[in-house]
């Protein structure tokens, strides 16, 4: 088959823009409505996408959010939030973040577990180690840990999910009445991990689910970050401003996974891309600048201070002079460095920056037609820097709809996206392998 | 309005009898199967039950379960079960157990209230303190901690759990699209938690939900537990044999919440009843002795294990003897206590005891009419023995439906029940106050 655009739709309830709630398309209570989630899956699985993806963070940031806005000081757990939407869909994946740091391993294979078997094997983790100081303090610390501890953490946290979502083969399950044979004891499997963070001993008490186990997603882009997701990831969710930094990062991570011995085409490499449609270019333009025309300057502020480090306080600066130099910091390496270059780059002033940023917090913006972000699409797509896209539709659900009967058309006339759902399982969407069971794998081997 | 019996819905998707999954009328594969969990949810809203409720272990437990039954070896995790099932329903509650000694109190009071945000506001917390080894150990830990330890550190969590309900007002969210207020900063609230087991600083990032924040249920019988439902529970589930011991901890536990200045209907005590009913009483009996034919004597004996403190091996004593000394458990002592008692009353042999205990694990079993089970009911709730029931059906869906279709309109044709939901929350169903957010009172009273 020929090999097609992946895409995801990352659709905070709040929107995504900072202003977004205050664009008349959008329910100023979206980030606490679960009907309004609930039309937005809907709104998602009617455009074939192959995943709802939601951003998660465990706190509410004090000076400034990561995520940005106020709209978004309060909101939905995504794991229960997808739970919830799972049996009100029939395609659509789950792709929920969920933190190494704050939580423990068992705890995390049980609940994605849990919601795999709800959706019937569309579950996704999207794995972070929560890069922000609100939330160390929310879990017993006086500040967070540091980057190298948190990844290496988060490595030994995903090792232990995936041999715990391993605990019962395939064929555990007997059920025979007749003889009061409920399972095959032989079939199911303590992890008995035992490593430098966690002692785990097994087995889960969820069984696996019709796509094997959830698709491990993530958005790391240091170097650490890199190597997490080059060992573990299937699909990975990245920001980037041109074709040429994009390209940089495919051909890496594409490399590093090939070193560790696994198929490039098994890791999904899926730009973010925030795009504003209109049938005229002056038409996109005009839903562009309506938005930046919302902005309040506290919130543009907030996020900027949120995506730099969190240590600056802008109202020490001239908004109308140039990004100060930014203190190094233990949170969102990548995304403070994406953010100077940005700033560097437009030689934006504090102002434009925020306005700017306001929109996807740093992912490609495209204002533009439909046949212009088809374009810019498919040249990702067919040049080595994307699999797909996760789609940031800045308003919702306008921006949503927009792209959905705008854009989606133009790439399925190209050939370049499905007209229907290739199977019901997000690894069938996605065109990701069925992981076999280690311990099957195993058994298997000793037979041969 | 006249008093009328609460009714809670014990419905493990595996069964409640050790031996359920055998029974002609149980799917097998019940425990993980969505669509029978579905089923079970709507079957209990058509019979007006207050709420859902089901149990949790953190483990597959290894030589033996104190749920019992290989047929509960693996399932769902309960919150994000009734995630999915709140949507799909509209008046029952949620009543979902979680652990305060494996989970953070962020993490904890996060998904409870997004589920209650879900189910607009039908979600309840059960409280546990998780008192197996099999659950320690996978969790750091190589045996479990001390039983006061544990009570303390659940106090402590309960405590900031409710702290955290409480981070944002009734009147926070302004959302004023014209002005681009989206909140009132002054109604938002740091929980800045600092003591002995969690130093938490808040605010939580989900607000409060219709019935203000999830019901507090709490199941536990020692003086520790009984000193920790006394001040935080709102629904307490309790195993008895007799009026009399349930009218002691009945009025133990009014006493006890009386003396810490809570109103004593504001607690509600729910024993459990695990009912076999039929037609006439020969065909309830015969219902019982059908399923006791179906146990595998491994099962039973597991589950003794399990509730016995996990420290014998049944299979070095004689099964038609008697049940020898019990070693004191740092697991669950009353639950011990418990079995020990029904060994003695009844001079049960090893094997009596687990046919006997096979039911409902030491919870109050009737076998009997309609009649006679609603005789029952009454005398105990007219005679300060219970506030209403948690129904532990021994197999589903037909001891479920026998409940529904033949005590439930006993019960209403007496007055008893309610013949139609008194409202859309678990709290307006349970009769139960809308809990006051803490600052708001604070604030109201420096006004006054």
């Amino acid at each position: 088959m020929t090999r097609q655009i992946k895409l995801g739709a990352f659709l905070p309830g709040g929107g995504q823009h900072v202003a977004a709630w205050r664009h008349p398309d959008q329910p100023a209570d979206g980030a606490t409505s679960f009907e309004f989630h609930k039309q937005l899956a809907l709104t998602a699985e009617r455009g074939l996408f192959d995943a709802y993806f939601l951003a998660d963070g465990l706190a509410v940031p004090a000076k400034g959010g990561t995520e940005g806005g106020r709209a978004k000081i309060a909101g939905f757990e995504p794991v229960t939030l997808f739970s919830a939407l799972a049996p009100l869909t029939k395609n659509i994946g789950f792709i929920a973040t969920a933190s190494t740091t704050y939580e423990e391993p068992y705890n995390t294979a049980r609940k994605f577990a849990s919601l795999d078997l709800i959706s019937q094997g569309r579950a996704g983790w999207n794995v972070v180690t929560t890069a922000t100081e609100a939330a160390a303090v929310n879990f017993n610390l006086d500040q967070q840990h540091p980057h190298d501890y948190r990844y290496e953490r988060a490595q030994e946290h995903v090792e232990v999910v995936k041999k715990l979502w391993d605990s019962f083969e395939d064929d555990t399950f007997i059920r025979d009445k007749a003889s009061g044979q409920f399972i095959d004891p032989d079939k199911v499997h303590t992890a008995d991990h035992v490593g430098k963070h966690f002692k785990v001993k097994g087995p889960l008490n969820v069984p696996r689910s019709q796509q094997g186990h959830p698709v491990i997603v993530q958005a790391g882009q240091s170097d650490n970050g890199r190597e997490l997701a080059a060992a573990t990831a299937e699909v990975i969710f990245t920001s980037h401003q041109h074709i040429s930094t994009a390209q940089e990062f495919y051909r890496d991570i594409k490399n590093r996974a090939r070193a560790l011995g696994r198929r490039p085409e098994h890791i999904l490499v899926m730009p973010g891309v925030a795009p504003f449609v209109g049938r005229t270019e002056e038409e996109a333009q005009e839903k562009y600048r309506a938005l930046t025309s919302l902005i309040v300057e506290e919130d543009g502020l907030a996020l900027l201070n949120g995506l730099t480090g969190g240590t600056l306080n802008f109202a020490d600066y001239d908004l109308d002079g140039p990004l100060p130099p930014l203190p190094a910091t233990e949170g969102m390496k990548s995304r403070q460095a994406l953010i100077r270059q940005i700033a560097d780059e437009h030689q934006f002033t504090i102002r434009e920056l925020y306005q700017w940023i306001a929109t996807a917090r740093g992912h490609f913006t495209i204002v533009g037609t439909a046949e212009q972000v088809a374009d810019t699409l498919q040249e990702w797509f067919e040049n080595e820097a994307a699999d797909g896209f996760n789609i940031l539709p800045p308003y919702l659900p306008g921006a949503l709809n927009d792209f959905i009967d705008l854009v989606i058309p133009e790439l399925q006339q190209r050939g370049l996206f499905r007209t229907a759902y290739e199977g019901t399982t997000l690894r069938e969407n996605l065109g990701l392998p069925y992981p076999e069971n280690r311990y099957s794998i195993l058994r298997n081997s000793k037979v041969a």
